[in-house]
């Protein structure tokens, strides 16, 4: 297997030992404000957010965004020891990823030397600790120099930024005071816990006009060359630390690098930051906040990945989702989607978002794209996937009150509850269908990129009727436990009824479902095509809408075993489209194997294992989330962090990175494949009545444990393979697989034989 | 004096031999679709201009654009010929600044190589002419690597783009075949005179994810590794040739870059490129055209650098104003101006010029600030710019239609003749006075960065109602030109008195003018201002507008040399902003010495030396002129590239770079400069009745020739100093000083005498 690194899960770590994986491994830092991305160098961007708009603080593109130099004041040689651009022989490398904090240690010639960052839970810095240690058995005059590069220029204008070292603050400052800006964080500071001896303000005079960060001009000398800056774009802040260390002798400095309104505020900031123990206290209350959500949802199965995965990494992951989701300007569908997964951790958060999102839906029941920053494609999935969040949200909570909340409708004077919400959304749905009756395809659905069917009105989506049949069931479920809605339910099953044979009357081909119809009245997805012949997400979510009987669908996912099923996962579609094919849209632009084009694009992979679990086909699910696992023997350098989950693998027709992923972290997956696991595969989750015990577990495992809050309420679960089905809440037993509703605070053991 | 480099004329070169100048030095390479910024180390970004946009063709940004890689197969040594990224001890480096080619040349360890690269005067691609000599006396395997960094991505979304070698093409092809856009370009091609021995298309594999240009890592194995590249943002390409050299012998390689709509494209463009003698006839067809320009005007003075810099180099850098200037988004003041200068080289474009500029003028008289693309910020001043080109126009081309000739007005039905355009310019001014009758400041003047002055529509410009005086008198000209204008005439030159006098009373302080009243009845630029006291526009337009009689202008001229002259120029306000000032707007947000807010900005110091010369202080326009000269021994370190003028040196106040100038080349400074040694200097200028000849020389100069293209025919004049003015032309001594039109295709001897 490709050497990475390992898990510590005592201390909730994973220890990247490798400096030169397949690609850079990122971590997150952040509070509501502040967001860094920091990968196993220390490299990454930090943001600020304000408003709708991020300030960048610190510069990242894979590029020297934080450094620590050290030099030898005797021999003159220097380096750095988080990227070692040098290329020396380094005696240790480690790069700690931590909840709330990254760790970089190396040890060069005796010299060990550790850079921390974390990023406190509230305000908007970023904060170091630096340790250095002399472990060689002289003497050792070391000059310990930090260096960051800032984002110091709110503007273009560059004649508007200085900077300088600043005797108030005792610290480096760029300032960037330009006209007509509608906010106030001009400044960017840099101040550690002692004075410097010397620093830099510009890599003009650090690093100097022709040189690199392996051999910066400036170490060159005793000393940095105290000179300001102005009207740059190549600001740095570097300090110069004259230490003197005996053998054994650890010397540690902070620094914080913070973003501000003005010099009083930078030193407010820093004398805050820099107080006994702020680093240490801060790193803390992280954790405290992690632990406290770690421990909504512990599992014990033999399968130690999925064990580590589920109790601490998805579950920041998803964390960083619920927070900063919306960096890569997700939008309606994705935080509907995280929503539903949220419930179960944060109830609170989980209305807020449900508000926020019916806020952008249009009265006419077709919620936009994407919001902040606003999309307007018009896309015509948005309405389906309503009703699943609503329910899981008062599955989870119990909290009826959510559906009589009265939220507008976007860009207009309408407003209406949330129960008027969801109806008009499945009223788009319903009203909006084409000649063969099914739900017009318009700008798109959750394949982004088919995006060209729809525009003529006559396109029409099986995939987005499939889903339409799924929403009426769930509306249905809701309306059942409002009560009194029989006319409405009646109604509405009905409508749902002629869709369901509409789609089996054009898009159904017997073992699989095709994709859609064009404008054009040309079949997707179909097994007439020569390109694109399967989709993946029609066979899952007819299953999940239960299109057919229990036989058909099985028949329809044998079709995605034997056809999308590749060495690292499920693909897309197949084949992947090779020529372009403007009817269909970008998709059919993109290479073979990328994206929505052939990827195994794991949010799919999750509606996979979903409906696996739904068959009952609990082998197939646990196989279907090992082929996607880091550590897939056959996928084991795919360059994914092994603590995270991708949003893709490049598909096995990519011409040249099979099996490749870009990157992590910021995809809904990580909320998809979690629920796979918790709510699907070990089977817990709330239902109205209750919480649902119904376990699907591969045959491998005959026992395994979970500890679940369930409104308030502790459920400690023991699972035992039994061969036959039996639910024990506090040694009764239960008829069906609901355990009870219980107060907030108590604790109840559950034993769930199977 | 700083070393950079020399002059050598014989080849209409600069030589470069600091490989490390204080910053990169700049050259341009161009046709009217195709752009290439490169720097003495062959760094730059290329562009393709369609329609109002450009596409990029290599990345720029100070790194890696193009390099040429020599690797020794006996030693393994290997490095760039052109950046010297692993800093060895070259034994060798020029690089050759030329008239529509760059040539760098090093030489190391025996082995002698040069880059010159080209751009062919049509099509969209840059050539490259590499060779390679053995210098040694033994023979050599050397392995030759040309390298570029290809802009492939059309589009963001890098899963449309793929590139791998093309057998067809017989090279490299990096293709993004993107959906849904605007324009066919999605192929960038590579393709040298010979089949490569293998390539690499990615710089994940050519240099490695974590190594360095330094450090290739497909250079420490034999071959490059013929991977294909797709899904990607790091593309590169590169070709490796397998060279044996002989003592003595040299190698040429000829390669193409190119963006094609397809690979068709790309074999048609890449066979017409590589054709014998392609390269060499490209080169020779720029340097004819050029030539062709130069001979329109050939001075012969005692100060060499002017004689190269006017007979050459500024006729370059205005060449490439006049197709590309507006890649930095000028606009009706910058396009106006430059074509003041261009009517004396090309009638026909600036006749164009004209129509393009007033199609953007609004039907209230007032012009856009800029076009293409659209600013509307409220500047009042760009109608005041119009009477000075269309009567340089007419004087240098005799063409009196051009004021009949119907163009529109902006974004309207409209439509009127030039001369109603200019006409509804004045209107526009001096119909939109305040209270003190001065023409309204509204959202500024030439001074872009006082822009918060006079949005009350209160505020008042004195720079702008001196222009206006200015602009009148024009106008009167043209009107008289024309003949039978004597009542409008005689009414807009009452409106000009009244004008003027309004100036005299409120913004003329005895031995200044101030700059304007703002909108709060605040001065700017008056001697009771703290900061920002003395403007130098104020002063030198008063003197282009006759604003005083001689004594008077004189007394604020020596104001102008009193307070804002420094060791290399003058500055454009003194003392500078160091506090913010709101009513001011963002020239006070500015770092003391930046941009408007006193660096020395060479366009204001041009009105200078023409006002200088104006008031017949010849000694003064000279000093000038050299105090901002590359080689002005008090700042002979500036950044300038001594064969182009800066638009700007940092001013003295400016706290860490002062006299440094950032970037040159694309500046209306280089016409005015132009103007002020060729028709104000040697005075040798069109009039509308003739070629006017009246120099203000200065009185270390007895002697100078000039050679001048003027309706098609040609005047050979010499100068001499003699003490009093007389002007023979063929022989006969003549009355004034306007040597008579002649036809076309004659050449004419004119002695002037002084």
């Amino acid at each position: 297997m490709a050497n990475i690194g390992y898990f510590d899960n005592a201390k909730k770590e994973y220890v990247i030992t490798n400096m030169r994986p397949r690609r850079p491994l990122s971590n997150y830092l952040w509070n509501e404000l502040f967001l860094l991305n920091i990968d196993n160098f220390g490299f990454g961007e930090s943001f600020l957010r304000i408003s709708s708009e991020e300030r960048r603080v610190l510069f990242g593109g894979g590029e020297a965004t934080r450094l620590v130099y050290i030099k030898d004041r005797d021999t003159k040689e220097f380096y750095d020891i988080n990227r070692n651009y040098r290329d020396l022989a380094f005696d240790k490398y480690e790069c700690h990823v931590g909840i709330g904090y990254q760790q970089i240690i190396s040890e060069y010639k005796g010299i060990e030397t550790s850079l921390t960052v974390t990023v406190p839970t509230v305000g908007h810095a970023e904060l170091w600790k630096i340790t250095v240690k002399n472990n060689s058995n002289t003497d050792r005059n070391i000059d310990l120099i930090p260096y960051g590069r800032p984002d110091a220029n709110v503007t273009t204008h560059l004649a508007y930024g200085h900077a300088d070292y600043d005797s108030a603050l005792g610290g480096l400052y760029f300032c960037h005071d330009a006209f007509a800006v509608d906010h106030d964080y001009s400044g960017v500071y840099m101040k550690a816990s002692e004075l410097p001896d010397s620093y830099d303000l510009s890599d003009i005079n650090f690093k100097g006009v022709y040189n690199s960060w392996a051999n910066p001009q400036a170490l060159k000398e005793d000393s940095l060359t105290n000179k300001g800056a102005s009207f740059d774009d190549t600001y740095c802040a570097a300090m110069q630390f004259k230490l003197t260390l005996k053998p054994n002798e650890e010397k540690v400095l902070y620094v914080v690098f913070g973003i501000a309104t003005g010099i009083e505020d930078a030193i407010a900031q820093s004398n805050e930051y820099l107080a006994e123990n702020a680093f240490e206290n801060a790193i803390a209350e992280v954790k405290r906040i992690a632990d406290e959500m770690d421990a909504l949802y512990v599992l014990d199965t033999p399968d130690e990945y999925i064990n580590i995965m589920i109790n601490t990494w998805l579950k920041r992951q998803i964390s960083l989702g619920k927070t900063w989701g919306r960096v890569c300007s997700k939008g309606f569908r994705d935080i509907m989607q995280d929503t539903a997964g949220l419930a179960a951790f944060d109830g609170k958060m989980a209305r807020e978002k449900i508000l926020l999102c019916l806020a952008h839906q249009r009265p006419n029941g077709n919620p936009m794209r994407a919001f902040d920053p606003i999309a307007r494609t018009p896309y015509y999935d948005g309405a389906a996937w309503i009703p699943a969040t609503v329910l899981a949200y008062l599955n989870e909570t119990g909290d009826l009150s959510v559906l009589d909340e009265v939220c507008p409708y976007f860009e207009c004077d309408e407003e209406g509850t949330v129960f008027d919400h969801m109806y008009r959304g499945l009223r788009f749905l319903l009203d909006n269908r084409g000649a063969r009756n099914m739900v017009l395809w318009g700008g798109g659905d959750w394949n982004d990129s088919i995006n060209n069917t729809g525009y003529q009105q006559k396109g029409e989506s099986a995939w987005l009727s499939i889903a339409t049949v799924k929403a009426i069931t769930e509306f249905c479920r809701i309306c059942e436990i409002m009560g009194g809605k029989d006319e409405l339910i009646a109604n509405i099953k009905e409508e749902q009824a002629l869709l369901k044979a509409a789609i089996l009357e054009n898009a159904f081909e017997g073992d699989q479902f095709i994709y859609g119809i064009t404008d054009w009245d040309e079949l997707v997805g179909s097994k007439t095509n020569v390109e694109g012949q399967t989709y993946l997400n029609a066979q899952t979510w007819a299953v999940l809408a239960d299109m057919l009987d229990e036989e058909g669908l099985n028949k329809i996912m044998q079709t995605v075993e034997d056809k999308l099923k590749c060495d690292f996962g499920y693909v897309q579609c197949e084949p992947p489209y090779s020529k372009k094919d403007e009817h269909i849209g970008r998709m059919a632009y993109f290479i073979p194997g990328g994206y929505e084009n052939g990827s195994v694009y794991n949010h799919g992979v999750a509606f996979k294992i979903a409906a696996d679990c739904k068959l009952g086909h609990a082998d197939l699910a646990y196989e279907t989330l090992k082929l996607i696992s880091y550590d897939n023997p056959k996928n084991d350098n795919s360059g994914v962090e092994p603590y995270v989950v991708t949003n893709m693998y490049l598909g096995p027709q990519e011409p040249n990175r099979p099996g490749f992923s870009f990157y992590s972290w910021i995809t809904g997956t990580a909320g998809w494949i979690y629920r796979d696991v918790t709510e699907f595969m070990l089977g817990v989750g709330g239902e109205w009545t209750g919480l649902k015990i119904k376990p699907c577990l591969p045959s491998a495992w005959n026992e395994a444990t979970v500890s679940r809050v369930y409104r308030g309420a502790t459920y400690n679960i023991s699972f035992k393979r039994t061969g036959s089905y039996k639910l024990i809440v506090d040694g009764n037993a239960i008829d069906g697989c609901i355990a009870p509703v219980f107060p907030e605070g108590s604790v109840h053991t559950v034993v769930c034989e199977f």
